[in-house]
């Protein structure tokens, strides 16, 4: 994994990916006490930056191999980026989703053109499930974030942040990115470290869900007790990867961790004050801007948004102000 | 008024203005049945299109004229975006709201620094309030729409869809405006006129309040029978102005009008998938796209959303699936 890398993906990635605005408001600086500019990655493609390693992952294949296809395990954001990333390219794209995942995220990915394969999650062995449809079809294994093409893409969204925080005269600043298995984060931290050696990321999780934390506290992979029972759904994930672990320890600040709650507040602030539709996990990283400044350093804070895949029922409950937080 | 001034407004707003996107989804295409490009001028700061305008005017003032500070009427979003206009200045800002105005907005002008004067709508003559302030501090009158420099600033968006949709190789489509007063539409309307002939302005409007509509099919002036009512409030004006209704009477294409119910079902798509936040009344153009598909012509349409300044009761009820419409 290396810059190199990242600029092959941004210009396989050109004309295709959108490059998301950064956005400010003068109410947000109050609360945070700083500058906050916000990537709005919740406004690329399929709601999320996910489309971005979909698309560098499928685009780095040969022909022949794109031909054949490509799975995904995933219900969420994952499986939409890498379904319109697969219809573009014309290729079959097999998502296999558990049985019980909400018809909306069913739905949406039928309607990007996959096709969804359920398997019951009491039961059925999803890796086996994949691994017999990969074989038995010639399919390619997308992973969600330990793969290079997949890191090399999330990656382009630091060279934007490089080259925008640049054209608002701020050479020195935390990056705050909500963060899974680190796939975002560590591509975010190679280009930052090559292209705005000032910039620095930390990776945001929910309370009770900051592996990354304390993987990067010990210097050592560590898990989460329990990958369920979260809002922020999205960003969950049992541990970091064995290829993002690495570029996180060497690159990132110390992680950083929010609670449900302040996510919603968050979610409630992108509403009010940005205009955004911001998933719970998706606004980890504004939630730590606002509500934890203490813990950061700094004049101004970059703060990315990550998704904007949520349930209205969610949603409105976040906005709702009789919610606790 | 001409594409001249909105070239002379486009330098001053340069910088300060930000450039919104043009962002799309194949799912509402699929809706449309025809490609949609949706310009969304709800991410401008203070969350509506009414910065420019505000920002055009006080800019257009000699230094000091401006240093006397500025006044407007509003309870809404031209409020907003004068007061930070101002704020942005160093200009003092009054800005005269009823007293039953929401507690919101009136905070969220006060918080961009403008001093909120309230007036008894029942008792107090607005326009006489306004200009006995005026006059005795030397204010200067942003008015809403009805002004060459306002409208030059709204202008503005016109020169972005220009460029935005050459970028994406379309040279012929029709360009849905929310439309009150019709400093938006025609501004834009000038703009296309001169720099995207093939574009054309269709104003679009709440139904009841379809001022602008009728008086295009009149060819003079027609007013609302009233002014209340509506869920689309930031874009109900009792009638086009003297200076915004010649420009659409020449440019425009018919005006459409949609229901509060068909502008709320606009809201939920454009959260679901856009992930956007609009007001109802912002919303009236995505509303006209996805749901009167047979009274627009083209193979692709443009479709501006205005404002995303909305109540979250408001907004949840658009969410509710269980919302009529």
């Amino acid at each position: 994994m290396n810059i190199a890398m990242i600029e092959a993906a941004a210009g396989r990635l050109a004309g295709v990916v959108r490059r998301t605005p950064i956005l400010t408001s003068p109410f947000l600086d109050e609360i945070a006490g700083r500058r906050v500019l916000v990537k709005a990655e919740c406004l690329q493609h399929t709601g999320s930056f996910k489309f971005r390693g979909g698309w560098s992952a499928l685009s780095a294949l040969s022909p022949e191999t794109r031909a054949q296809g490509v799975i995904a395990f995933s219900s969420g954001n994952h499986a939409q980026g890498v379904a319109l990333a697969a219809r573009r390219h014309g290729a079959p794209c097999v998502i296999l989703m558990p049985s019980d995942a909400p018809r909306i995220k069913i739905e949406n990915t039928r309607g990007l053109g996959a096709e969804v394969v359920l398997y019951d999650r009491a039961t059925g062995d999803r890796d086996a499930i994949g691994a017999a449809l990969a074989e038995s079809r010639g399919l390619t294994l997308v992973k969600p974030f330990d793969d290079p093409q997949v890191i090399a893409g999330q990656g382009t969204v630091g060279l934007e942040i490089a080259e925008q925080t640049r054209e608002e005269g701020i050479d020195a600043a935390e990056v705050l990115v909500p963060c899974g298995g680190g796939g975002l984060a560590s591509g975010i931290a190679t280009a930052l470290a090559a292209r705005a050696p000032g910039l620095r990321v930390r990776p945001v999780e929910p309370e009770g869900f900051d592996d990354v934390r304390r993987s990067l506290l010990a210097g050592r992979i560590e898990r989460n007790p329990r990958t369920t029972g979260s809002l922020c759904d999205a960003i969950i994930t049992p541990a970091p990867g064995v290829i993002t672990f690495p570029i996180m320890a060497a690159l990132c600040g110390p992680g950083l961790a929010v609670s449900d709650a302040e996510a919603l507040r968050a979610v409630a602030a992108a509403f009010h004050r940005l205009r955004l539709v911001a998933e719970p996990g998706g606004a980890v990283a504004l939630a730590a801007a606002l509500l934890r400044p203490k813990e950061i350093e700094g004049d101004a804070v970059v703060v990315v948004i990550s998704g904007g895949n949520v349930e209205p029922g969610t949603f409105c409950r976040a906005l709702d102000p009789g919610t606790p937080g």
